[in-house]
Parts: C-alpha cells; structure tokens; sequence
C-alpha cells in the first residue's frame, strides 16, 4: 500500500506542477505557490477521489482536473491558517511556512490565486461536460465555504482558549477536514457514474473519514514514532490544542475511531464496495504510523 | 443617471443581503463578511454588467447572480487589499476597514468566504443553464486569479517604492481592476446572446474602461471637491502612489483618458451599441466628480 501511494503521488505531483505553470506567470507570486505544493504531503485527497473512482468504474480517468484542484484547495488551507493573525506557525513539515519563506502578502495573494485557480481548472477541462463541471465546482466550493471548511477553520480559532467539549470538536474536525475529504469521495463516486442515492452514503462516508483521519493524528501525537512521523510527537499537548485523546483518553480516543470505522464499512457493504481500492485505502490511513 | 445608479443599487444589494444569509451562518464569519459588503460602493461593476446585458437583449434578467458574484469578489480582494501585510489601511470609504472593526483573522477568512461563495452562488442558480455556469466561473475565475486581479495587486507592492513608469501602470490597472471591470461587461454581452466576435470586442472596451476609471480617480485626487467624494483629496500625492497625474501631469492624464474613451467609443459603434444604457453609464462614469 505505501509503494501504491508513492505511485499516485509522482502523478498527482506532474499534474500539479504542469496546471501551476499554465495558470500563472513567471515570478515571485509562482514561486511562492510552487514552494507550497512542492512542500510534500501525502496528496491524500487526490488518492482518495482516485481510489473511489477506481472502486466503481473501470473507464479511463476523468478526475484528474478535480483531484489536482482539491489539492490546491487543501494547500491555500495551510498558507492562510499557517499566517500570523491566525496559527502564527513557522514551520510546517519540517519546512519553513509560505510567508516565512517569502512574505505575508506574498502568502495571502499565493493561497487567493489556488483557490481562484481551483475553480478555473474544473472549467477549463476538456473531459469533463458542463454538468459535470458544475457539480464539482458547486460541491467544491460549497465544502470549502463558509458552511465548511472556513468555518471550521473560524470555530477553531474563536475556540482555541476555551475548554472544548467532544461535540464542538467533532463539529470543527467534521467542517476543517471532513468536508473536504467527503468532497473527495463524493466526486470520484460521482465521476465513476453513482446515483444521488449513493452519493449520499459515500458523504456520509467520508465525514466518518475525516474523523477517522483526525483522531488518528492526534493518536500517533501521543504514540508515534518520531523517526517514522517526521516531526515531534507530543506537541498537541504544548500547544494546548484539544484533542480526542485529551478529552476521551487514549483507549477512549481509539474507540471512538473504531465506531466512525464501523460507519465507513457498513456504508461500504452497502455499496459492495469491500475490498475496493477505496476500502483498502481508508483501512490502510486509519491504521497508518506516519 | 445618478437617480438610476442609485435605483439599481437597491436590487444590487438585496439580493446581495439575500445571498449572504443563505450562503453563511450566524455568527461573527457572517457578521464581518456583512459588514464590507454594506460599506457602500458604487456597486458600479454589477451596474455594467445589467447596463450591458439591457443593451443587447430585452429577455428577463439572467445575470442576477453573476453580478452579486462580481461584487463579491470585489469586495474580497478590498478586504484582502487593505490587510497589514498589504496596503495597511484603517479607513475604507470613511469606515473601518474589516480587519480594525474586526480582526485580521476575520477578515482572512471574511475574503476566502467571499470569494469561495461566488463560485457556489453561480453554480446553484436555477436561472442558467450549464453552460453559462461554466462560462462564467471560467471568466470570472480567470480574471480575479494569479493573470489577473491577484497578479496587479503583486505588481502594485512589488513597485510600490520604485520609480514607475506608465507601461508599468497600465499593466498594474489593467489586472487589479480592468479585468473585472471586462468580466462585467462581457458576461453582460454573453448572457444577452451575444457571440465570440462581438464579445472579444466587449473585452477591449472593458479594458479602456477600467483605465478610465483609475485615470478618472487618479485625476479627482488632485481636482476634487472634497464635499462630492466623501473623502479628502491629495492622498495619492502623501502616500507617493504612482498616478497617471503624477507621471504624465494633469493635462497628460486627461487627453489619455480621452485616448481610452475613443477606444471605447470606436468599439460601441462597431457593436451599434451608441446610445445604449452601457454607454451612457460609461461616459457618466467616465466624468464623474464623486
């Protein structure tokens, strides 16, 4: 599994760099998004919509502008949260953050020009059809809006000194990451030929995998192994952020995770869909070390 | 005319307060987002497009929500503008700017709300067709993206302390606002039925339109009535902004807006447009003293 998404990332990767070349001029505002999209990550997002799409459909592939722009969503995510006024992070990934490495200005206009981007690549694909291209702008805005991942990101930041209760949590967790990773599913379901019946499983789905995939980090922030994650475990504790092993315990935190599991393979059963590639990959990133 | 710009802001920000409400939920994200949007404006791009669409079609209006999305727009890259790491102002048409009524995190996020919600807004109106969803978010996201209004506002910090020359603030006009100052007037060409010849025509004019304006505004800087504009004059000369005025004289920047209104002029006749509510909003625009 680990050699499979090594794989898919050196595609994702081309396909990245290539749509950044088109969309943008030479310059410092280029390099500056560059530098974010280059700064690893394990292109989860991307692999995910693939994996799904693979699950239901064996026609050639038709995600490939909706992968790459979710990418770039999640990516101007990190450049605005990572910025002074709001995580005030010099680092992430071992690397220093966009407007560490340049600028703030320079950081703000780098995350508004993927975001702007994101959409222009869905509409500029020539394999996708109108209502094709419509439905994913629509969901992808939508999950990353106001009603999503922004205010996810704004609960976040209005909760960050209070006593967090496991309901605001999971309602922060479910808006800043989960709406994006069901976004994930939901469009390559779509893509592969799923009816509104079916696409309602699979975002039902993927919100019980954007916790999954939250609890998990904050579990391996306690347990992991910091060769093998890369980066120092514990530092959820210093920086007094709430998370699920802190409100529920360890044993509570990885409970909670086994229900959000049995959510996902029952949806899957539903589907027929066990021991699909989108199966094999929530189990393998829910199990994951690093 | 001024009687009918203040007519059509009415409708302009209704449906824009409609919008806003179903598009957010309650709470600070929304209030902030609410608070730019009510500060005023000449709601003048939305204006050009209905001005434009009514001077080509008698058909009911289709361009409703393609015009709220260009105000938003708008609106988002002000607020992104006036941040501290951009061009650091407290005022903005005598109030506070976003970030000093609230916060700079707010008005981060207030802007990527802005902007994501354009996008949601356009694909979920029932009014149009697929295709002219996509016609517009391609446009719209094409013309606010890193070739665009992003890439003016980097070129504008980038040169903000050189020597500039005019070529080089053409370029910088022609990004940060002509390119929306186009889209406003193309998409009201499009939806009005109008086809690719005519509307590679509309893109031109747009462009001479939108250096009207900031020669225009460059040019009641200097001569203004500080009464009229509801702000003071002379501010571009304190604050060692590059202007048309400044590197051309007065009587300089003048006879090159003349140049522009020609450009325009020439274009209106080609379109048999002369007389048309597009072009009497431009040339009212075009000598306006607020």
């Amino acid at each position: 599994m680990k050699k499979y998404i090594q794989e898919q990332k050196d595609w994702i990767d081309k396909e990245v760099y290539k749509r950044i070349e088109e969309l943008t001029e030479e310059g410092r505002l280029r390099d500056a998004i560059m530098y974010s999209m280059e700064a690893g990550g394990k292109r989860l997002r991307p692999l995910l919509m693939k994996a799904t799409f693979d699950s239901f459909s064996s026609e050639k592939p038709v995600y490939i502008s909706a992968a790459v722009a979710l990418e770039m969503v999640h990516t101007y995510s990190l450049i605005h949260d990572d910025l002074p006024a709001m995580d005030d992070d010099d680092l992430r990934r071992g690397q220093k953050t966009n407007h560490k490495e340049f600028d703030e200005a320079t950081a703000i206009l780098a995350g508004d020009s993927l975001l702007t981007m994101s959409f222009e690549m869905i509409t500029a694909d020539a394999h996708l059809t109108s209502d094709q291209k419509v439905f994913i702008v629509q969901q992808l805005s939508a999950a990353a809006g106001p009603k999503g991942m922004v205010s996810g990101q704004m609960w976040d930041m209005q909760h960050e000194d209070l006593e967090t209760d496991v309901e605001t949590l999971k309602t922060i967790h479910l808006n800043k990451t989960g709406r994006l990773i069901a976004f994930s599913i939901v469009t390559g379901g779509y893509l592969a030929g799923l009816q509104e019946n079916s696409l309602k499983k699979l975002r039902e789905a993927g919100a019980a995998v954007g916790l999954i995939f939250q609890i998990q980090d904050d579990i391996l922030d306690v347990t992991g192994d910091k060769e093998k994650l890369g980066k120092p475990v514990g530092s959820d504790e210093s920086n007094k952020k709430s998370t699920y092993p802190k409100l529920l315990g360890l044993e509570g935190a990885k409970q909670e995770k086994q229900k959000y599991e049995k959510t996902v393979e029952s949806i899957l059963r539903e589907l027929e869909a066990e021991g699909t590639p989108v199966a094999e990959l929530i189990s393998y990133m829910s199990q994951r070390e690093y």
